[in-house]
């Protein structure tokens, strides 16, 4: 499992916050503890000022940069902002995210396919997210169609088949674990991720929802998540679910992590954001 | 999910203190407190003393049936201790179990058949545990033999495809399952059960493996289980399963647990065994 960490996120009260007073040490904080508890990319969202997203995102790149050599994933709808903040990365970033979306269509792959990086991307259009397996299934054929056409390798894609809470059908974590199954089983290149909280949107014991969500993602395929690589429960679960999968040779990931405290709690919380 | 509730047995040290003590209030509370916490039979071992085994086991079925109604799954591999107890059970029994073991075709079987008792099936013969899928599938089709040619019904059958720890084996957890699978497949009507931790024998923070491996074996077609209705990572792992994998209608479930208090933790123990 690759984990792309969701803490320097803009739209979140306090990072936003430190945007805006130019905290350089809140930033290089949460990208310092997301790199040393496992973090393969770590999301950079400058949030949803169009008229200073560039400055912001370059801003968050280059403090970012200054602690941690992890690359960076470049979250942003506003192609002129990652065009530039493209430009300014040393490693090459990831890119969050295309759809089939005519503006991401227009705007994003381009930039994906010029800069050759890795992309999530999302399973909807312009008409929203699709409510069944089939429909999300004829909108990633739709966007692959567009991908390989500017000549982006299925590997370079990371997947979102966007997961509906639970609390609006009950059947939408069904929906969702078959929507990955279908993926790569027809795709067998590309990789699969997402985020760990949409499925339980309005539910109560949201923690306990999102785990479970976690490990039945795992065994449908899902190979990445978006998600706070600092949390206690997410993190041991994700080792757990690698080790009886088989996909931890020797159990030497689990036993490392063990020993290295990753199933104490409470686990000391390196910044609070 | 049904619950079989693991807590009266006789090979853990505080529970044969208390049989041979014969400390009623003891036994009684683990009743009470698992019939509570929503097991649906509660296991009843005497322990391994061949010559008092059948009193012990008549003690401990009294004395359940003294607090609670819920059926009890007799737990012995000693024909005459089980025969003793069905007749002194009020609710059919479930008996715990049948193998393809000769002595337990021979002294067991013929028992679940006359008195149409639910039984656990383990997935093993006299030599032992088979190490692939396709072996303990075998075994299961000679089991399944002997069982209809004494007219029990398959639905009557709580498989235990018998997991290993994954300590020895890191494909252990997915032979687990694809067993699973395979029963679900070609024996449609058969139930599956499972103990929670014998598969993390020898590693590191069982509990978290132990869970996950609930989860993975629901989603492979797991309908029961054997284990401590009051543990808490349990409890909250299979109601969330439960819930992911439509199996919660309309979330009711889930969602009453929650007000009843099921994910608080630290979840108080009415009684330490």
């Amino acid at each position: 499992m690759k984990i792309i960490g969701e803490k320097i996120n803009g739209t979140r009260k306090r990072v936003k916050q430190a945007i805006e007073e130019r905290d350089a040490k809140f930033i290089q904080d949460l990208a310092v503890s997301q790199a040393a508890a496992g973090a393969d990319w770590l999301d950079a969202n400058a949030g949803t000022a169009p008229q200073r997203e560039a400055d912001d995102l370059i801003w968050l790149v280059e403090n970012i940069q200054a602690v941690t050599d992890k690359p960076i994933c470049l979250d942003s709808a506003n192609p002129a902002a990652l065009e530039t903040a493209i430009k300014v990365v040393k490693q090459t970033p990831m890119i969050n995210s295309i759809s089939a979306e005519p503006h991401r269509l227009k705007g994003v792959l381009p930039l994906v396919a010029q800069y050759k990086t890795p992309a999530i991307a999302l399973a909807m259009d312009e008409k929203g997210i699709p409510k069944t397996k089939d429909d999300r299934l004829n909108v990633i054929r739709r966007l692959l169609g567009e991908t390989r056409k500017l000549g982006v390798a299925d590997n370079q894609l990371y997947f979102d088949p966007l997961a509906m809470t639970i609390a609006t059908g009950q059947d939408n974590g069904l929906t969702f674990f078959d929507t990955i199954r279908a993926i790569r089983k027809e795709f067998p290149e590309v990789h699969i991720t997402c985020g760990l909280s949409n499925i339980s949107f309005g539910m109560p014991a949201r923690a306990y929802i999102n785990r479970v969500f976690l490990t039945l993602s795992m065994e449908a395929g899902l190979d990445s998540a978006i998600c706070d690589p600092m949390d206690h429960e997410i993190k041991t679960t994700m080792l757990a679910t690698e080790l009886l999968l088989n996909q931890d040779k020797h159990c030497l990931k689990f036993t490392k992590a063990f020993r290295l405290g990753a199933f104490n709690k409470p686990q000391p919380v390196g910044t609070k954001a």
